[in-house]
This record gives structure tokens, sequence and C-alpha cells, in this order.
């Protein structure tokens, strides 16, 4: 997708010197910068210190995190040891761990010395993959706009949304975004409500930046905000996405989710999480602490911003002695959520409707 | 109640040079700072600016600017000019138009000459009014956290609240605070969720402040984060406070107040009110446009902290050309709140419960 006109992806390979590069995502909005990540620890660093977020992009990234490790030293030993400092960088993001259980399946059966040359190309095929994956889940969550904005006869259709599940988190068209540039793109008139998503602030730093790129309408609001606006009927449909889908529907996701589809429920607004299927945990139907993250305590008491000489600042806005808690994810049941939109169709949140993402997914194959 | 150890109200005469001092709001907590009201514009200023908040504490302000004004010209077009510019101040908390309505109703049988020492009386009487008020709501209220903590056979009972309904909020105990206050006196031991109360961050920078003065064990949390501990049975009760509670029951609150009923009816953990009659609109059982304040949106895009010499600056987070919307208020229906903590007891909120409340009062008289 654009920024200021250009295309780009959140992450490529660069032909020239043999190197991976990624946008700096924790310097958006104030500031556009490109970073190369040259060895495993970059990798590593780049998906802890959140550069790259959004449980899709994490897979891509920790794919070209093989990669890396593998051109360095493509032995099994260190296969192992990079694989095991990846999926302890994030806990939360199920696709981290999909993209590593690709690599190491495909890569134990080539041969030591192909390996670095196999690895990038399983690592270009995972993002291409996710990409195709994103564009689809555009295709049929247009649908669902279109069908809303027919039957309600509206001129604009107002959605709200949570969080970044834009194409900065994802290689391209992102998840919950791709239905609304897809729609876009088919000349329906759009305004998205972008939730501020504290402490973190993605919703205002990252969605408002990548929809105001790609010329779509849209206001930040801060997240005490959405169901007013569902209660006052400026919002006609809700799309997320999620860092982990459970095999029972249940829906883990940025926190605030769960009080956003709370809302849509009492309101009677559609609520749609958008997902490819990397992002279903099919071994779990129960959420465990160890899926939720809790964060530094900094996310909360700094901010980061332009001081008026235009210079980025960062300041602590509640005391040091102050006490926090910060949960990265909530969970939203299964049967709050309207429906999956998947690269393979619109499927109900449940087990019956896995096990039917499942069976699409296996002809599409 | 206690800054620093020291006893302080949020708004008190100061007989040596006659004039009224407040605590500034705005500055907290990262200076603590007294500062004066001259005339009726410092009071419509302070209301305006934020420097005093919190429903009652508005109306207390409003008292003190009519004695001011009268202190000034005890004239009848000054009084009709005085009140006119208070009431347009702020827009959705009640108790600023009861107290004008109060004072005006007084004043208009009063001597022009007499004024200025009876409006004086009766400001500190208004004032006096709205602690013995919270007083009793402490009372009421602690029965509530004490009958949950035998029901549960809790050690430490979790409190979540939105916003500041503190004694900062009011003259002195608070609303939603006033509870917890006496029920740690008594020795209960409670821990507070504060949420953060975007965009001004009011529970933050003032529930978090004062209750850590007061020694109550209190954590921050982002508004995002309420859902989450109340699914995992880490909340026990919510109380918030109030800017106006309508004749049928319907609660409106800082924006985000709705979000967080909903969590606690999805989790059936008891959601409680806590207000001074003086909240109650005897005149309205709908919400209109004009009750819902709209605020700048630099609320949202701004953020005033410390830098790393310990100087105050202001940031700008979000980019220049962001839009925001920044709603200050919502409207969370009785029918998800438990009760109204009133001075007068515990009622429902609804058309019903008020009316028992309005008997009550009555009968207090």
């Amino acid at each position: 997708m654009r920024i200021a006109g250009k295309n780009y992806k959140t992450i490529w390979f660069n032909e020239k010197n043999n190197l991976v590069q990624i946008i700096d995502q924790t310097k958006l909005p104030h500031s556009f910068e490109i970073i190369t990540l040259s060895n495993i620890d970059d990798a590593v660093k780049a998906i802890k210190d959140m550069k790259v977020r959004g449980a899709p992009l994490i897979g891509g990234a920790a794919a070209y995190g093989i990669y890396l490790a593998m051109k360095e030293n493509p032995s099994d030993e260190y296969l192992k040891i990079s694989s095991d400092k990846l999926i302890d960088s994030r806990p939360t993001a199920v696709n981290l761990k999909s993209a590593i259980d690709i690599m190491n399946r495909e890569l134990q059966n080539i041969n030591i010395k192909d390996r670095h040359e196999v690895s990038l190309k399983l690592a270009q095929k995972f993002c291409a993959e996710d990409e195709a994956y994103c564009k689809n889940i555009g295709t049929f969550g247009k649908d669902i706009i279109e069908r809303i904005l027919v039957e309600k006869n509206l001129d604009t259709i107002n959605i709200l949304t949570h969080c970044n599940a834009g194409w900065l988190a994802t290689i391209d068209w992102g998840t919950a975004t791709s239905p609304i540039y897809h729609a876009i793109k088919e000349g329906i008139k759009i305004h998205v409500w972008v939730d501020e998503t504290r402490p973190r602030n993605q919703g205002a730093s990252l969605t408002s930046y990548e929809l105001s790129n790609e010329g779509v309408p849209n206001t930040i609001i801060s997240d005490n905000t959405g169901g007013y606006l569902m209660q006052r009927g400026q919002v006609d449909l809700c799309i997320t996405g999620a860092d982990r889908v459970l095999n029972n529907g249940d829906v883990i996701n940025k926190i605030g989710t769960y009080l956003k589809a709370l809302a849509a429920r009492d309101n009677d607004i559609p609520f749609y999480v958008a997902i490819p299927g990397t992002t279903i945990d099919q071994d779990n139907n129960k959420i465990t602490n160890t899926m939720i993250e809790h964060r530094s305590s900094s996310e909360l008491t700094h901010m980061k911003g332009l001081d008026d000489k235009g210079q980025i600042q960062k300041i602590r806005i509640y005391p040091e002695e102050c006490k926090t808690l910060n949960p990265a994810f909530d969970m939203t049941p299964g049967e709050y959520v309207t429906g999956l939109i998947t690269e393979c169709g619109i499927f109900e949140s449940s087990e019956i409707g896995l096990r039917e993402y499942y069976s699409a997914a296996e002809a599409n194959r």
C-alpha cells in the first residue's frame, strides 16, 4: 500500500545487499524510517520492541528471522536456538509459532548447505501467501460492507476498528482494513472510526496514518468513545483483527476488543473479526495465562510525541511511584462475534464454523 | 482529605483576604498549586479550563462564583449576567445549574446591599451540604463494600472506578471514593483499579493521586483493561460517579462508563453509581445533544508530562492533519446500574427508584 504516494510492503528482501528490510513502526506517525535486519538478533529485537507488530507481520518477520539465522549458520543446532529465541519474543501471536513450525518442518529435510537459499524462498513464499490471504479477506469482507450499505440505504458507511489490523500489521492489505480498501476501490464511501488503542496507541498512530495515506476518511476517538457512537447509530459495522482465534471461536485480540464487542452486541451492530487461517490456534480451546502478554508499565506512564520544535520527545505522564498493570490482549467470546472474515470466506466464530473453515481451506489447497 | 499528609478541601474561602481559593487540578499530579479566584471571570475560567471539575465541585465553584460577582456588583442585572456566564461554562453537570438556581432563588429576596454578605454564607452552606452528602454516601456505600467482602469471603476487595469521582471532584470525601475511604477507616482492605480515563486522564492523574495520598493501594489501567479484569474475576465491585442522572434512572457520566457497565453486566459484577441528590436532573428523562459536551481535539492529540529534566512539557502525539472527535460523556441505561448510592441511602436507578429517593430526601429535610 502507499505511504506519501509510494508503494511499500511492511517487510521485504533487498536483493542488492541480501538483507531484510522493514518499516520501523515505533517511529510512526512522526517519522517514516526503513531499517535493516542483518541477523537473527535483529529480527528478535524488531519483534520484541514492536518495530514490526501485528500477528501476520510477526509471522513474516519470524520466517525472515529464520532465513537470517540460516544465512549465518545453517546447522540444526543454530536452527533450534534461533527458533526458540523467536518463539520467546512475543507470546500471544499464534502466527509466530506457525511461521517457525513451517520453516522448521521444511528445513529439516533440506541439506545444510542448501538451507540458506531455501530458507529465503520459504520466507518469501510465507509472506506472499499472507498477502494473498489478506487480499481474499478483502474480497469477502467488501461484500459485507456492500450488503450493509444497501440494506441501510447509506450514502457513507461508518466502520469502527480497534488497534491496527491494517496493512502495517500484515505484509500488505491488512486484515480488518482489507475489506475497506477493496470497497473504496469500488467507489463505496467509507468513514472509519479509529480507536486510539491505549496504551500503545496503534489505532491513532498506525491505523489513522495508513488510512489517511490511502485517502480513506477517518476520525481518531478515545477508546472510551465507541459505545457512545454505537448508541447514537453512528457505527454501522465493526471490524477488528485478531492475534489468536481459539478453536472454539473465542477471539484473543488487542485489549479493549471485548468492550467494543459488548457495545456492538448491545446496539445490534455487526461485529466481524478478519483473520487469515494462520491466526487460528488449532490446539487450544481455552485461554491460558501465557497467551496474554503483560507488557511494560512504561507503555502507560510514558508518551512519545513532538515538542514545539518538532523534535520527538518522550515524557512521563504519571508519577514515578504509581503502580500500573498492562495486559496487552483480552478475549472476546466467539458468540459475540458476528463472523470471521477469512481468506476462504465468512464463517461463524465457533467450533462448527472453524470446522467449516478447515474444510474450505482444505478444498482450496 | 490529605495531600502529602496535610488536610485540604477542593475550594475554600480564605478569610484573611476575602478571596476564594482552589487547587488547580490541571497541574496534578505533577505539581500541587493553589490558585485564587478574585472575580466572576476567574470562576468561569476555572470551570471552563477544568481547574475545578467533577459535577459537585463545579456546583460549589459556581456558588462561589456568584458570591464573587455579588462582591463586585450586587445588582439584579449583574446577577443575571454572571449566572448566564456560569451556566455556559460547562454544559453537562446538572449541579452547575442547581447551584445557580439556588443562589438566584435565595438572593432575589435579599436587599442589594446585603447580597455580598449573604451570597458568601449561601456558597459556604452549599459546599457544606455537598460535604455532608458525600459523607453520607460513604456510610451507605461502605455497607455495600462490607457485604460483598463477607459474601465472597475476601481478604481484599477489588473495586474498579472510572474517571475521578473522588474528593477532588467534590468539596471533600468524593462520591465514588467516599465508600472506599469510609471502609478503609474501618480496616477493610481495598485495592482500586483506576481507569486511566482518556482523553484527559483524570483517573490516572487525579484518582490515583488522591487514593495514594490517602494510602489506598491502587493500580492504573488503560480504559481497555477493565473488561479483561472482570472476565478473570479480578473485580468485585464497580463504583463510578455521575454528571447527571436523568429522572428515568439513565446515567450520564464520563465517556467510557457505559462500556464498563456493559462488562460488569456480562460478568455479574455489581455496578453502582454514587451521587448526591443534586446530580439528579428532575426535568429530563431523555438525553439531549446539549447534555453531551464535545471538547477540544487537542485533549486527544496532545499530552502533558515531565521531560527528563523534570520540567512540564506538552507534546503533540498525533499528526497535525488528523481528525478527532471528543465527546466527554456517555449514557448508561439505568437498567445496567445495580443501584444509586445517595446521601439518603441506596436506590434503584429508575423512575421508581428516584421517586423513592425524593420521598426519603423530603423526609430527611
